[in-house]
């Protein structure tokens, strides 16, 4: 039996990858298949097409990690030097494969053209390492044994990567696992803050990282969104997700009905898996967040099933003319009140047929706010058959708290339907 | 005078950035503003909090740059290991900074809280360096000269991370520059692919990477939005803006009025600004984006000067109560066709009271496709001043297709707009 592969590092080759504009997503997306394969990452970088940093970077990897993958430079041009600067780290030379050779002179001929003389390079394969073929692109990759150790070498275009490592890499891998894996949870949770949902979760999560099957946890918050990430592994996949259910259901009665998810589902699929039950139909009318709602509403497949519509009132007078929001309401109380928000809930309700009505008004900013209802003030109500009112203090800029308000509205109806 | 500093290596330390759902997006803030001064990044790497791995990256990374920053590990616990691998890798003993010890105290005083013991440890010092206070956290950063080269430490949260770049590390930077510069200009197109920009932009470019200042180009490419980023360095500012200046102008010239924005400007702020010249207002009638149209609108900060508000149509009978589009439309050309979309766009800007009407309906997918329509299929129309129709075939899955028809309507406000 061969050792198992337990680390890898991860180098993606590429001077365009060090821009301020890129970012080196190929990483997250070989992390997650690693860790699936009970592989951990252990360090991963970017270089530049440049043979002397690559070969340094490699060379250093190799010696830390069980695997090393490597992602892009595989193309024809001279700024491609990862095939090169990978067989000379190994000393190895580079002789040329008829089979690719044959497959690239067939590619470019489907389409009518001679193979142009500079892609013969990806026909040049280290000696012994195992070609993995490419059917969405010209670069084929690269597998080589070395003792214990492994290297891959990967495409960059992520429609060339993927299907490759899920193809070829993936199940080579999985012969050389020891049967360990990582499982992974996430509780997705509104309504509360990064801290006040740490200062819940920390007491249990905390000794669960001490146990006997170690769940390491993470908080990712975005506005209007916590999640808690729970990750264990272990050869006993059995073992491992009970681990991790008692950890879930745990954190779920400490944190109560703040958890909307626990199967990876959005608020607003959740949201729509609710009203179809019920066989309800929803219409919104938006001020300061002016469509977002409707738009997340009817980002799930299928919603034309509980979502008929709503109204944007960006100016007063479509909350009056459109919604039936009274003149005098919004004279009394101005168009960031509760009063306002009901009446709008209640119009848009009445007035496209619907069983729920939400709404929401507020001073996104970063103009529009006062004293007395400062810039992040929003209130959503909701009209039919639990009808509520909510106002809210939002902080940061406009894109924050349209976030933050879109969220409370999709939770405000969440919590009519659960109740 | 010293030598200037003209390559950075770049190190993000931290366990929880080496998970599936972790980027490391300081490094690109961090590369914006090094390229100002003049300075490359030539790699970068993200290491595990761990004392080996860093140590080996940190000392060969410092062989190949004349700048090294390291973001994350200044924090008091135990797994906090930047300073101390830092110093030891340069031979620098740890020191204890009074300073440091007294404003961390005073720092939890004024929470009424004693200092914890683990603190301590961020008053250590390697000697010789210089301390970056840090007013929005316990973490002061460092900067080491080290002969010709620099090292500086910075706390990972990116709120302390910028402010304290800004003010203690880019000054210092730039006083160690030749006066070195990179200067960028970015040209924002929709109404075309990828491939359709590169073709016509890549005659114009590809010249431009070999002149006397070399002009670099990237193609970064959204749904919906085609962006080129031009970049150029050069001591010469005045020359290089120049340089740039032409290049903006030919490939301006060269796609025509494809691009939208030369100054950084969104499409819905272009669109905005458009409407603002003109003293006009808008009305967005949506079916299949389903108030992700309005949301852009509204994205831009003043946009209560320009947009009225908006009906989302998702059901028919909306279309026809709310909107006011004949029944015998619907049923005779179908809910996705160009005679709807007029009647929508014609009636949202009627009910609405708006100078402009826009509409959007069509088929995002994945179900409600037919061999007639299939998914992807977009109408949109323009109700007003100049009214026009288009009817699209958008790739991609919901997500995208929803993007780009966004764009599209955008865009056929801009169009009528400066014709």
């Amino acid at each position: 039996m061969t050792t198992p592969l337990r680390t890898a590092e991860i180098i993606a080759v590429g001077s365009e990858l060090l821009t301020p504009d890129r970012t080196d997503t190929n990483s997250l997306w070989l992390t997650a298949r690693l860790n699936d394969l009970g592989i951990d990452v252990r360090a991963k970088a970017v270089v530049r097409d440049d043979r002397g940093d690559l070969a340094a970077l490699f060379t250093q990897a190799l010696g830390r990690a069980d695997l090393v993958v490597t992602t892009g430079g595989l193309g024809p041009t001279d700024d491609d030097v990862t095939r090169e600067v990978v067989a000379g780290a190994l000393g190895l030379a580079l002789v040329e494969h008829a089979d690719i050779l044959a497959s690239l002179r067939e590619r470019f001929a489907r389409r009518g053209w001679p193979m142009p003389g500079i892609n013969r390079r990806q026909a040049q394969v280290p000696s012994g390492a195992t070609v993995l073929p490419n059917p969405n692109g010209s670069a084929p990759g690269l597998w080589i044994d070395r003792g214990a150790k492994v290297v891959v070498l990967l495409p960059g275009p992520p429609r060339e990567l993927q299907p490759m490592f899920d193809g070829e890499v993936g199940p080579r891998l999985d012969v050389r696992s020891d049967g360990r894996r990582v499982r992974r949870r996430v509780l997705k949770i509104t309504g509360r803050s990064e801290s006040q949902v740490d200062e819940i979760a920390q007491p249990i999560y905390g000794p669960l990282a001490g146990g006997d099957v170690p769940v390491a946890t993470t908080i990712l918050a975005t506005p209007g969104q916590i999640e808690l990430h729970l990750a264990a592994s272990g050869s006993d996949v059995k073992q491992i997700d009970a681990v991790l259910a008692e950890a879930v259901q745990a954190l779920r009665a400490a944190l109560g009905s703040v958890v909307f998810s626990e199967d990876g589902r959005s608020l607003e699929a959740v949201v729509g898996d609710l009203l179809k039950e019920r066989g309800w139909h929803v219409a919104a009318a938006e001020s300061c967040t002016g469509g977002l709602l409707l738009g997340r509403l009817t980002d799930v497949p299928g919603s034309s099933d509980w979502v008929i519509g709503g109204i944007v009132a960006y100016a007063n007078d479509v909350k009056v003319r459109d919604l039936g929001v009274p003149q005098a309401l919004l004279t009394a109380h101005g168009a960031v009140s509760e009063p306002v928000a009901r009446a709008m809930a209640d119009g848009v309700r009445q007035k496209l047929g619907a069983d729920v009505g939400v709404a929401i008004t507020g001073i996104a900013g970063p103009s529009g706010g006062s004293d007395a209802k400062p810039v992040g003030t929003v209130v959503v109500a909701l009209s039919g058959p639990s009808p509520s009112v909510k106002t809210f203090r939002f902080p940061g800029d406009r894109k924050t708290v349209r976030a933050h308000a879109t969220a409370a509205a999709l939770d405000l109806i969440r919590r009519a339907l659960i109740s």
